[in-house]
């Protein structure tokens, strides 16, 4: 990457006459290779745009020229979603437009640049008495404009929904150089096409996002966590069924973990030893809700009598507990190179997916060890697979299309959906066609056509290009 | 309209073998004239399809021998939306279509034909024991398939949003005959763009949408009702805000009407005398909630002392001051002639935007009468104006457009919408691009050419044809 051997695009950042829109170097580097390590690009210049004016010269510039953008929030996509493909990328990334505006009470919503950080958002909300529910791991660094453009999912959606359903309005520059703008937003308008949630989870392939209004909720501060350990699948759904009635208005989180890492997470759970972990949150906003009472009643009602039950009965324990989960995530390391899968069923298939999908990944590689977690209340679960014991590593990455085909192939037999909240990206774009139909991909192509006919946003994602033009 | 004369279309017919393909002429008639009796058109055929394969047979069909589509649930848009406008119109309607399937009780949904009419879907999610929260004059006649592609609203949107948010997924027939579905749905799936929300609201003009699934709610058995004058439009908000803070989890109506339709309704609100009513419900699954003391604490809180508050303390008593709000529609007629919007302001802008409404009226109509009523919780009025005592109706109605333009701009100058719940369809469509922004009505015209190259599916609704193709 050198912008100085590029005569158009030098010639063009001369007349920005903005000294910071062009990136040190030792910024962009890291942000040409995903999270994970298994996507890497390249880019002819590194954009930091200051304002939505910027973006849209950007885009004239790239259509105009023959570039290709890029968008990137905080590089924390699991499907390389925002990883450059092509050398002539334009990288746009939007730490200057990260601002943060007061709560809007009047529409229970705040207003935020693309490039605003979710874990900054999230405390701007609760600062000024509010809640904005989205929650993932990467909630640190990950931004609202990357968020908006994966649909991005998280522990909350049981109770909020995805990021789409916490999205009032948004701004979008699309491949026209043209902004589209439903800001500030109104709780209804029914004028036309749904522009914003055809933008929501299009992953920067139509177009990017550059504003959002977002949907706040009350804040709750009166908080159970439990940690319930149990038997089988069959009695985590049980569980849930019953928790849903009871705590309908309470149950804001119910992830799923295997024995073996929780026991990896260290700690206190080093000696856990029930099959399955469930992690219940119950939240609401009055004092005085019996939550263990609540998780009691469910308990009985399916007729389970948990291995391991540990109810936070403090702050700080439900905060401990909590750190669980996320620490289940780096806890697969312990067992070595893992296959991911994101997927969700359908809940009533969850336990018959479970025993086939261990059933298909021994088939492709003996001894291979499925360690499956996540967010089984909607369905979802991280299907992630360790390597068997003993084995090279690089070998058993070497299975990752063969791994994939035989988990989802098990997936949709079960009804189910190959990508619940990653998204498509490279990882999944040229197995999409195996899994949709192909009504809703050619309908897909046409609407990438039409809004983006040179291809110039977020190219090789989603959809493979050669096919752009049905 | 006499299929009969039409070779081609007789020749099909008589392919399909289905004696009640072709629908009564005197069936027919009534659905070639709006609701309103506003537009009127004619068809060459009415045809009720029984399956989506044979939407599909009829789509293929239109397309490959020069008609178009017009598809039309209970007649009862309220801009014309689905009156036919050109001679070779295919008229679909979906009675043949109209069944409801049990209650998927994992998915928490219920899937229905296109054709189920609104009030049997609530009475089957009753029957079972759940509740489909979608309420508004016309249920009784209205079908799910038009409410989804009219993104419906109603009086419970302050609690439950619109029908956009009841869908939990949806099968369409695109005009290349394709079949594009998602059923039976999943709660989270990130595979591509999101044609689902893009189908929701694009009013026939880009698909015939054929069955849908939809989000069931638990039952809410308790229920608080009361009907409370006052003095004027900023109290109302006041009353609002209180509640919304007080109520959040039971607030699930809060309608606007002023006291000129409130005393003509007859009845024991006859004597009715506060300048404003708002109409309020509170709902809970658990017994024992003191709703009268939420309203009570609400008027504390916002300082507010009604001219006039009637707390239901019965089911009966709850249905009856319903049927104000009901009986609200009809009793417009006893003021002549009524020039009707429906529009949304946000909520902090209702009192000035009703100062600034009436004024522009007055000036367009010296001496008409604004009513304006509705569901104020979500920012939405039907701002209906009423002619002068004496006027000659049909002088009145001549100022239609004159009207619009005045009321319109006075909206969009308050950061509203001329649309809120309503549609474009014929009604709004030559003022559309006054309102709506260039760069988001040409996406929609690049997104309808994409989906509609030949511009068969509903022409001459949302959209200007001769604008189709950009």
């Amino acid at each position: 990457m050198d912008p100085a051997q590029d005569s158009a695009l030098r010639a063009w950042l001369a007349t920005q006459a903005d000294p910071h829109l062009l990136a040190n170097p030792a910024n962009t580097t890291p942000r040409l290779t995903d999270e994970r390590g298994i996507y890497s690009g390249t880019c002819i210049a590194h954009l930091r745009p200051a304002s939505t004016a910027q973006v849209v010269a950007i885009v004239e510039f790239a259509r105009a020229s023959g570039y290709v953008i890029v968008a990137q929030g905080g590089n924390t996509s699991s499907c390389g979603a925002a990883t450059p493909t092509r050398p002539n990328t334009l990288l746009l990334s939007f730490e200057r437009m990260a601002a943060i505006a007061a709560v809007d009470v009047t529409r229970q919503t705040i207003e935020v640049g693309a490039g605003a950080v979710l874990a900054d958002v999230q405390a701007a909300a609760a600062l000024a008495g509010w809640y904005f529910p989205l929650s993932l791991g990467a909630e640190g660094s990950c931004t609202i404009g990357g968020n908006v453009a994966t649909n991005a999912g998280g522990v909350h959606v049981v109770r909020y929904g995805n990021m789409r359903q916490l999205v009032a309005g948004l701004e979008a520059v699309l491949a026209d150089g043209s902004v589209i703008s439903n800001l500030p937003a109104l709780r209804k308008d029914n004028t036309g096409y749904d522009l914003q949630n055809l933008m929501v989870g299009s992953e920067g392939t139509l177009g990017v996002i550059t504003r959002i209004g977002l949907k706040l909720s009350p804040a709750l501060p009166h908080r159970g966590v439990a940690l319930i350990g149990l038997a089988d699948a069959d009695a985590v759904m049980r569980l849930f069924d019953a928790l849903s009635a009871i705590a309908t208005h309470h149950l804001q989180l119910f992830e799923l973990m295997p024995q073996p890492l929780v026991a990896a997470t260290g700690g206190t759970q080093s000696a856990f030893d029930a099959p399955w972990a469930v992690l219940i949150e119950l939240a609401s906003g009055e004092q005085g809700v019996d939550f263990p009472g609540m998780i009691g009643d469910a308990l009985a009602q399916a007729e389970l009598e948990p291995d391991v039950a540990v109810l936070a009965s403090s702050e700080e324990q439900c905060a401990q507990l909590r750190r669980v989960r996320e620490a289940v995530v780096p806890a697969q390391n312990a067992f070595g190179a893992s296959l991911k899968h994101d997927i969700a069923v359908p809940l009533d298939r969850i336990p018959a997916f479970l025993t086939a999908g261990a059933a298909a990944a021994e088939r492709v590689v003996p001894g291979c060890r499925p360690l499956p977690f996540g967010h089984v209340g909607d369905g979802n679960l991280h299907y992630n697979v360790s390597q068997p014991v003993g084995m090279d590593a690089d070998d058993f990455r070497a299975k990752t299309s063969d791994m994939q085909v035989a988990i989802f192939d098990v997936v949709v037999a079960h009804g189910g959906t190959i990508s619940a909240e990653h998204g498509i990206g490279q990882r999944q774009r040229e197995l999409l066609p195996r899994y949709k139909s192909a009504a809703s991909l050619a309908a897909m192509h046409r609407i990438k056509h039409a809004l983006d006919p040179a291809g110039i946003m977020n190219p090789d994602k989603v959809l493979l290009s050669s096919n752009y033009f049905v």
